[in-house]
């Protein structure tokens, strides 16, 4: 078995690499053309892969849009500790917590998962795979949060106040969707971040 | 002219009606099986509607759906109004208002629109009809909303708060897709009525 490992090594790498590139195009795809348009095929070809390699890898586009969500907030989840990371030492304000929220609900990986939501809502055998993913995904999402803003949510009111936070982030991610909301979002979330301080830290 | 007024009436009364059962069918398939299976063939079997008397009224899906939606939110501020009426000379709490926003943004009209907005995010041709309607659909419940509220938005606050609540049950829409959220949604809306209650209504 270590025997073998050096020269399999270059293959698995090869493997996982091509993987990859095939989920960063199921994201693109996904939120620039949408679900309908989203076929293997057509992902394999923006990822410069061989449509067989690509079968290889997910036999259907359920298969493959599920896994390039997933990937997506593995990836998402990442970023935000490395934008929470930069200033150690230094706790980041409410703000800059609801702001970086803000652009992740707009991002392509937003689009791309509400076109794996909107399908599953009408796909019972899609739906089974994504239940369980947005549940993860929800929780993981709700676990940073609380961790960003420091929040104690032994306080009455404060784990609502996170949960309103991340619904708001998603329907402004929603009002997103056809036109470029970002002036009225930013005038939004500063205001909801001074309100959102004041349900932390109330004044006693 | 007004001769053939009350001979000309039942038709046209016939035709009104036809064309409400195709909008109200259309709000019902994009709602339960999504916008791909929305054909204007479908709807028209599901309203009990001859496929040649539906083309009459809507020569693609795209046509019929972007009316539905028009439709359903006009149905909609009607019923809003009722449930505001119900009680007069009394103004609703701002727990009640706030329910009733999770109520609507969880109903069929909600996720129909949703299909909507998801299928234009891929299609500039639809986008550019779907994006005056969908502004016209805010406008519309904002003032509903301020008004419900008995909101002053001339304090400062006050008008991102009311902009807030309806991206949050936007998102609360969202969250409901693929799972009953309702036990959480109730709590976290209760939340939100107490904290929208002191902005509306600042101890000076």
């Amino acid at each position: 078995m270590t025997t073998q490992a050096t020269p399999r090594q270059p293959r698995q790498d090869r493997s996982r690499a091509t993987r990859q590139r095939l989920l960063e195009a199921a994201i693109d795809c996904l939120a620039s053309i949408g679900w309908a348009g989203t076929t293997v095929t057509v992902v394999a070809e923006r990822a410069g892969v061989s449509r067989g390699a690509a079968q290889h890898h997910f036999r259907t586009r359920e298969e493959l849009v599920t896994a390039a969500v997933e990937y997506g907030s593995e990836v998402r989840r990442t970023r935000m500790r490395e934008r929470l990371d930069t200033a150690p030492g230094r706790r980041p304000t409410t703000l800059e917590v609801v702001l970086m929220l803000g652009d992740m609900y707009t991002s392509p990986l937003f689009r791309a998962a509400l076109q794996l939501w909107v399908a599953a809502s009408s796909d019972d055998q899609l739906r089974a795979s994504v239940v369980p993913l947005e549940a993860r995904v929800g929780r993981e999402a709700h676990r940073l949060t609380v961790e960003a803003l420091g929040a104690d949510e032994s306080v009455p009111g404060v784990r609502e106040a996170v949960q309103a936070t991340l619904d708001l982030v998603r329907g402004l991610g929603l009002a997103d969707l056809l036109t470029d909301d970002s002036a009225r979002r930013d005038r939004l979330l500063r205001q909801w971040a001074r309100t959102l301080d004041g349900i932390l830290t109330p004044t006693p």
